[in-house]
C-alpha cells in the first residue's frame, strides 16, 4: 500500500482520534488515548464483533474476568517462566534493548556468546560494550494488599510478605476465559462446541514500544476460547477460520486481498499447538500479525487442572463422555484491527490540483453517518431548519453530527476526513420544496432528496 | 429493605451472574469475574449510560484514555501524597489493619498516640501491641520500561533508573479525561458548556476488600467532567442532579425512595470542592454511597496547567473572555450500581407455601428479553416450531434464550431467577392454531398469543 503510517497518525491527531497517551505530559511510552472519534470508531468495532460472536450466535457466551488475577494463573500458563525477550545493557551509556531487534538474523533465543561474537553497535552511543544476554519478563508487576514501599526493601519477614503479594497485569485475556471455563460448565453447562468470548485490557512491557499502536504497553483483546471434542478440531478449526475472514472482510470492510494466511511452521509454533494460522494484514508499513487462529489442545485446561486441583473435565449429556476438552483461540487485539481498518479507509485524491485526504469508512464504523449542517450560519431560517433535519436524522440513525463552522468546502474537507458518508445541506431552496443536498463522501457527488426521503 | 446480600451474592455465583475472581485458585481478594449473564447485564447498564449521556446529547463526547498514565498525573492531582489509608500492624500475629476500620469514632488522619490511647484488640489475635500509624497509599505501583527486578534492589545506577520507572495504576478514570481536555480544545473546539465521559477501569489497592462488589481492588467507572463557566456552576450543578436522578429512576429503574441526596458538609469536602453531593443507595447491607456529584472548581486543570506548563484557557468565541474552566464531576463505580440494580431487582415471594425468587429487571436491562422453549423436548415437531419461533424473536429483539431443560416448572424457575420478562412455550396448540403461551415473570400469568403479534 502506499499509504504512509505518518499520514494515518498524523489525521488521527488532527482530528482527534487517537493521541499520544498523557499527551499533556509530554506522553508516556507505548499507550495511546482515544479522543471522541476514536473512541466512537472503537465501540463500533468493538460492539460488532460482540454482536457477531456472541449475540448474534447460540454456541458463544460473554466473560468478563478481572484484570488483576491470582498468580497461580501465569505460573499454570507458563508465562512466569517464558514470557520474556531477551535483553541486553550497553556498558558505555547503559541503554537497554531488545537484543533480537538491534542485529539482524538472530532469534528470541539468542545467547550472550552469539550477541557479542556480531560486534552491533550500540544504537545510542555507538560503543560494542554489551553486558550479558538477560531474560526480560514482560509481565507488568505489582503488590496487592497492605504492603508498603519500605516492606519490598526491608528485614526478611517484611520481605517475604512483598513476595507474597506479588501480582501481574495480565498479558492477556485469554487466561480469564480459562478460568472461567469450570464456573460456566457448572452454572449452564452448555452443550459441546461453545466458546466463551472476552474483551478487555491486557499489558505487555515492551522493551522499546513502537509502529503507533501495532507494538503498544496497553491494548484491548477480544479473543475467544472455542471449546471442542478433540476428533473435532480440524472441521471446526477450519471453520473458524472461514468466519473470522467473513467476520474481517464483511463486517469489518477490509479487503481480502490486504490479509494473508501465515501458516506458522512447527518450529515457531507453541510446543502444545498442533497448528496456527496467522492472518497477516498489509499495514502502511508492512506485512504484520492481525490476528491469530490457534489449536492449543487441551493444554491451558491440563495446567489450570493440575495447579487447582480441580478437574476441568467435560462430561457429554448424550454419550456419557469424559474428557477435557481441546480449544481453538481466535485472538485479535483491538488496536490493530482498528489501524487495519483506518488504514484501508485513508485514501488521498489529487482534484484540481489539490489533494483530497478521505477516510472511507464502511457504514456501520463511521463516527458519524450524517454531517447536517444550513449553508450559512447567520439566516437563522436556515439554521432552525438545519435543526430540525438534524433532530429527523438524529431520532431515525442516532450517530449524527452538526457543523456549522466555516464554509460549506471546509466542513466537506472536515467530514470527509473523519470518514462521514453523506454530508446533508439546508439552503434556500429547502425553504421551499423541502429538499435537501446530500453530498456522498466517496464520490463527492450532490443530490436533491426530499427530507422525509432521507 | 429486608433483603440480603448473601442470597444476592449466592443467586449471582448460582446463575452466573458474578463469581469471585480467580475462584478456580481459591479467588484473589478484592476481585470479581463476570459470567455470560452478569457481563451481559454489565453491558446493557454501560451502554445505557453511554448512550443518554453521550451519543444522546451534543455537549458531551467520549475519551478512552490509557490506565497507564505519565506519574506526573498522580503528583498534579494529589493522589501521590494524599491518596492514603491509615495502617497498623499487630507486633505479636504481624497482621495488618486499616486503623479507621478496626476502632470506633476515628477518622482517617488518626495519630499513633491516638490510636493507641484506645486499646483496640488485633481483630486476629486479640493481643494489643500496635506498631505506629503509617500512610498506605492505595495506588497500585509498577515499572515500565526494561526494569529487571534485581535492579529495584541493586546498586545506586540500577535503583535510580528503577525509580525512573514507577508507574501507577490508575485510581479515578477522572484525570484521563482532565489530561485529554487540551488535545480535545485543540482539535475540536467545542462551545462551553461541554462535557467529556468515559468508561473504564480503575484500581485502588483496599487494604481490606469487602462488600461483595461495593469495596474492591478493581472496578469500572465512568465518570464525565463538565466543563463550565464558573459563574454558572450552581445552574448547572442543579441541572446535572436532576439528569443523574432521571438516569438512575428511569433508565437504570431504582425506586427514588432508595436514593437519598446527601449535601456532604464543608469539613468532609476535598478543600476546592464548593459542593459535592453524595447519592447514597439503600443496599441491602445500609446505606452506602452509589455516586457522587462534586464541584472541583478549576482545581485539576490549574494542577495540570503548573504541572505541564502549558495553558489550560479556553477562549470564549463569541465573547473572546478567557478563562480556565470549572468543572461539576458526575461520578459512578459499574459495579455500585449493578448492584443497585440487582437489590432492586431482587424478590423473594412466597406462593403455595413455596419461595419464588425473581430478578424483576427492567425489560432494557434484562439479559434475555424472551425465553422460547417447547413444552416437551422429545417431540421433533414442537422442537422444530419452538426453533421458528426462537429465530423469529431473534431476528426482532436479538437478546433471546432457548431452554428445553427439565420440565416447563424447572424453567420458569431458572427464567425468573435471571430476569427474563416472558417466557413463550411452544405447545401441541401451537401447531393447530399458531399460537403460544406467553407467562409474564412479575405475575406469572399465562396469556395466549398469536405468534405474529409476539
Amino acid at each position: 500500500m502506499a499509504k504512509k503510517l505518518e499520514d494515518i497518525v498524523s489525521l488521527c491527531k488532527r482530528r482527534g482520534f487517537i493521541f499520544p497517551g498523557s499527551d499533556v505530559y509530554g506522553g508516556f511510552a507505548g499507550t495511546w488515548d482515544f479522543g471522541p472519534l476514536g473512541v466512537s470508531l472503537k465501540k463500533k468495532i468493538m460492539d460488532e464483533w460482540w454482536k457477531f460472536w456472541v449475540e448474534d450466535r447460540d454456541d458463544i457466551f460473554g466473560i468478563d474476568a478481572a484484570i488483576l488475577m491470582n498468580p497461580k494463573t501465569w505460573v499454570a500458563s507458563g508465562h512466569t517462566k517464558t514470557f520474556a525477550d531477551p535483553l541486553v545493557e550497553c556498558g558505555a551509556c547503559h541503554g537497554r534493548f531488545r537484543a533480537d531487534k538491534i542485529a539482524d538474523g538472530i532469534t528470541e533465543s539468542v545467547t550472550t556468546e552469539e550477541f557479542h561474537a556480531l560486534n552491533v553497535k550500540c544504537p545510542t552511543c555507538g560503543k560494542t560494550e554489551w553486558g550479558p544476554i538477560r531474560k526480560f519478563n514482560m509481565m507488568f508487576e505489582t503488590h496487592v494488599g497492605a504492603v508498603l514501599p519500605e516492606d519490598v526493601n526491608g528485614d526478611e519477614n517484611a520481605r517475604a510478605l512483598a513476595e507474597k503479594s506479588i501480582a501481574y497485569l495480565r498479558p492477556e485475556t485469554a487466561q480469564g476465559i480459562f478460568t472461567n471455563y469450570k464456573n460456566v460448565v457448572d452454572t449452564s453447562y452448555p452443550d459441546m462446541p461453545f466458546g466463551l468470548a472476552q474483551q478487555g485490557k491486557a499489558f505487555r512491557n515492551e522493551i522499546s514500544p513502537r509502529d503507533f499502536v501495532l507494538r503498544d504497553r496497553e491494548c484491548s483483546q477480544m479473543e475467544i476460547e472455542y471449546f471442542i471434542h478433540p476428533d473435532t478440531w480440524e472441521e471446526q478449526f477450519n471453520k473458524l477460520l472461514k468466519e473470522n475472514h467473513y467476520f474481517l472482510e464483511n463486517v469489518m470492510g477490509l479487503k481480502a486481498e490486504n490479509i494473508h494466511d501465515l501458516e506458522v511452521p512447527e518450529e515457531d509454533r507453541a510446543f502444545y499447538s498442533k497448528r496456527t494460522i496467522d492472518l497477516m494484514f498489509d499495514y502502511p508499513n508492512g506485512e504484520e500479525e492481525l490476528m491469530g487462529l490457534a489449536y492449543r489442545t487441551n493444554y491451558d485446561l491440563s495446567n489450570i487442572a493440575r495447579e487447582s486441583g480441580k478437574s476441568m473435565d467435560y462430561r457429554d449429556k448424550n454419550t456419557g463422555e469424559t474428557y477435557i476438552p481441546h480449544v481453538i483461540e481466535p485472538s485479535i487485539g483491538v488496536e490493530r484491527l482498528i489501524l487495519a481498518v483506518l488504514s484501508t479507509a485513508y485514501t488521498e485524491e489529487e482534484k484540481d490540483g489539490k489533494t483530497r485526504v478521505l477516510l472511507k469508512l464502511p457504514e456501520n464504523l463511521a463516527p458519524y453517518r450524517f454531517c447536517v449542517s444550513p449553508l450559512l450560519k447567520n439566516k437563522p431560517e436556515l439554521v432552525e431548519k438545519a435543526h430540525e433535519v438534524y433532530n429527523l436524522l438524529r431520532k431515525k440513525y442516532g450517530n449524527v453530527t452538526w457543523d456549522d463552522s466555516g464554509n460549506i468546502g471546509k466542513r466537506y474537507m472536515k467530514q470527509d476526513e473523519i470518514g462521514t458518508p453523506k454530508c446533508v445541506v439546508v439552503d434556500f431552496d429547502t425553504l421551499e420544496d423541502n429538499t435537501v443536498t446530500v453530498r456522498d463522501r466517496d464520490t463527492t457527488e450532490q443530490v436533491r432528496v426530499k427530507i422525509e426521503e432521507l
